[in-house]
């Protein structure tokens, strides 16, 4: 699937991450990988502005589908089975981006991990405020 | 720290959790215990009216969170360090509630585990619609 | 499968579990259950005496896996997809036990619990030394 | 810390992993990273010749401790707090190779992911066998 394409698909089957304003915004695919944005919205924040957790774990969540979805197609039911979430630095108060990339695109499961840091910056190591991992279970009938 | 102080302290230190309206609730805190709900709202829905992950995450994390605080006090700069779920079954369409219960905590970290499931049901490993376990490093200067 | 069956089974598909030494013993199935003993043995401690983290984790894996085993058949190829560790206290001297929970068990997935203790003292949580959580492959033709 | 002060000090302080005979060797240590081998050795393998998730367990754990070791000197007692592994495909028969790379040195945790390949292979997804995370307590009297 195009970029246009991943981003109609999510936008019908996850139209919640847009309630109260739209924020999260899929900026690339490519072969086996995913770029999506976040930009600073009041409802994401923690006391003092920073990105909350599950404001991260959703992006991380997303980042990952899309790029399921762009080397895929359109698996509307394909489900996450397993997340895992570190925590390394406390975000800054701008924009993230999470950047995805699949470990593994199988018949049954996909895995892959994406790096989060502050948009502009580079994804090295010492920026990453976020590191995750996922699965997902493709279903059979594709 | 009673029910009452905890709710309080999460008023102040996560306001972002009741942008859009009132959704979670702190029924119970115990001996490294606290049991959360969170309430059917449309903004945590996926279209079929199922819970998204997301959300089930924020479930999560606040109720170990509070498990946190009900027992060493109002550590406002505890801070997620993992947190790792697996996703069980397709959640209902009413109220879930997330049983957190630490197993680990010490001077400088707490672990917890959360068992999310339907409000109304048992805990039984057959209602389970999502397990998490977290880890959280608690600031040295308490 | 009965106890019996599932230990004849462990045996010939990981016979390398006792390269050097029996030291793993399944005491117990049951239903989504079972219990792994790990015996001291010099191949799994450290300097100190107490059991390495990698011995704890084939522990975890094995009892999972019995649980599988004890519950759905003898699914020679069902594959280890994901293994997530808490690693809580240091260990004693003696024999650690595992105790093995299955919280699903779909056609395709199985996801479960181990709570790691020191043999003879309970699964509460001041005693636990690990905590993990698996999900394995179930192979589609059985 | 050295190539050769690494490899000495997990010697000293993990001889357990030489039980049976030698077969993990540190190739490299650098910024952030280190690079671990395990060479084929039946108390790895499972029936059909393939590595057991355990022994790759290990692997992992070893070449995050050698990558700290490399970059913070000797601390004999950082403690492995979380470890998360995802098996991605079957190994073949030969060794094994882990990159280690530290996404977060702080003075109380440290973070990092390893790749997990057959040697000779570059670490490309598509040739990956494990990925993991894994997350490390620093002593605070360092």
């Amino acid at each position: 699937m195009s970029l246009t394409e991943v981003v109609d698909f999510l936008e019908r089957e996850f139209p919640q991450i847009h309630h109260g304003g739209r924020s999260y915004h899929l900026e690339a695919v490519g072969p086996l990988r995913a770029r999506m944005r976040m930009d600073h919205h009041e409802r994401h924040l923690r006391p003092g502005g920073t990105v909350s957790g599950p404001a991260m774990m959703a992006l991380a969540d997303l980042a990952l589908y899309a790029a399921i979805l762009a080397n895929i197609g359109p698996v509307g039911l394909a489900v996450t089975t397993n997340l895992n979430f570190n925590f390394l630095r406390k975000p800054g108060t701008g924009s993230l981006v999470g950047e995805a990339r699949l470990i593994k695109l199988g018949r049954r499961l996909a895995v892959g991990e994406v790096l989060i840091s502050s948009a502009g910056l580079d994804t090295d190591a010492e920026d990453l405020v976020c590191h995750a991992t996922g699965t997902y279970s493709i279903p059979p009938t594709r």
